[in-house]
């Protein structure tokens, strides 16, 4: 899926919605604990109930991985699940990957051949040659972190060059010359609204994953105001907000009610920004 | 294991010696591609031919994640046979991860909680929050990207601040105030020797993990002139070069050929250093 069908994605379901697939095997309901895959069956039941709502999912790794071969399993058929049910849906492995170029190559074959994920989310520390492997794959994405959402994003994001540009500005304008704005998106965290406009001057026209509303504060009307180019150029993850509103046997409509609330405000958002 | 215990380690195997059980299902050899677990199968001949020459063992992630749900059976299998058979070993996840803190306390659980791993390799960018719950894990270590051994370090990690101050040398200082020196190690790239003396400064008593002597070109020598300090302080590894040293049935044997050059160049190095 290149830039301009995303968008046209976003215009169809009026909506930048990306619902984070954190499924926990703690926090999910109790009563799926006793099918054979409760972190499928739960996931499959939340994309059932959410998937005219948003554009995109995201699962995160780590959830899976801490199940270990059942994990994995999971995030197999959940990736399956979404691609042949909702072939037009994003899929987002959320990886935070990065490495020598000869082992970012085994994790693009692992995210990108193995399975079908859209885009994966990269850390940029190791520079270039961590990165260029996932964009030999022409059609496919990377995300790479610039300012997240989190605390510590102020220890070395926010460290200043000599010249006065903050690290996370150095990595927007470094990365951008690695490949094009149907390949590289940038990770950019919802709780740091008053730095979404600088984004914005020195990438017009990339998309921006951002995560952060939600459980973790961040203000969604913000983040239109600053983030919104003339393709939207925004996804706006959610995940516990959505997927843990209810831990009772209505928790797949209880997501959807909170989706749906999300789908509201954005479908607003785009008409404002008159791009409906 | 600690610090200290670590050191006993060393000193018993006169070798600070840590190969990587990269092993990609593509270039192992062919006969072992009929066996039910080639990569198992593979690493187990590996270890057992090497393990009295090494300290540590560092599956790779990315080679066996790019088997999905087969590769990380894999590596379950591996981490507990090394774990089981040659309990003395040190068993690093060069995983790479770090995430927002809730999302990291899921990745520490996957690997030090369902798999058994003494450390985990662990990139820096995302600050302090991202890193911390994995050294809620008294026991257990991370590995702190500092400076790579790959072309791309130059991108990122030796940008300089406004004092002068380049960034891997921010993490190394930011960071060791985040827990002890037996719970931080560091990843500082063996083809950064003119820097290793700069790192030495900055943590004196911190192991570091040295990769990329062997096929990246690094030299085991001026990494031990700059780098060992008085409890050796190092782990160089070795991953190709090693485990790839024969594609034929002679492949254990060749790589205990090339394990045992570097323990005997490491051996006269403790001696020269007056470590045993």
């Amino acid at each position: 899926m290149n830039k301009s069908q995303l968008f046209g994605q976003i215009r169809l379901k009026r909506s930048f919605l990306c619902i984070g697939l954190d499924a926990d095997i703690l926090r999910i309901p109790a009563f799926l604990r006793e099918t054979s895959d409760p972190v499928f069956a739960f996931n499959k039941e939340i994309v059932d109930a959410t998937h005219d709502l948003c554009v995109a999912y995201k699962p995160n790794l780590a959830f899976y991985e801490s199940l270990g071969v059942a994990g994995w399993v999971s995030l197999e058929k959940t990736v399956l699940y979404i691609r042949e049910k909702y072939p037009d849906l994003f899929i987002i492995a959320d990886a935070k990957r990065g490495d020598i170029g000869s082992t970012s190559s085994m994790y693009a074959r692992a995210f990108f051949d193995h399975m079908d994920f859209d885009a994966i989310t990269v850390a940029p520390y190791m520079g270039e040659d961590s990165v260029k492997p996932f964009l030999a794959y022409l059609d496919k994405w990377i995300i790479l972190l610039a300012l997240t959402s989190n605390k510590g994003a102020a220890d070395f994001q926010l460290v200043k060059d000599a010249g006065g540009e903050h690290l996370f500005e150095k990595v927007l304008r470094t990365s951008q010359e690695w490949g094009t704005t149907d390949q590289i998106m940038y990770v950019v965290g919802a709780t740091q609204t008053e730095k979404i406009r600088e984004v914005r001057e020195i990438v017009p026209d990339h998309f921006l994953l951002v995560p952060g509303i939600g459980a973790q504060g961040g203000s969604l009307e913000e983040v239109a105001r600053h983030g919104m180019n003339d393709q939207c150029g925004l996804l706006v993850n959610a995940s516990r907000s959505v997927i843990y509103a209810s831990d009772g046997p209505d928790f797949a409509e209880r997501a959807r009610d909170e989706a749906l609330n999300l789908q509201v405000d954005m479908e607003e958002m785009l008409l404002e920004a008159e791009l409906l």
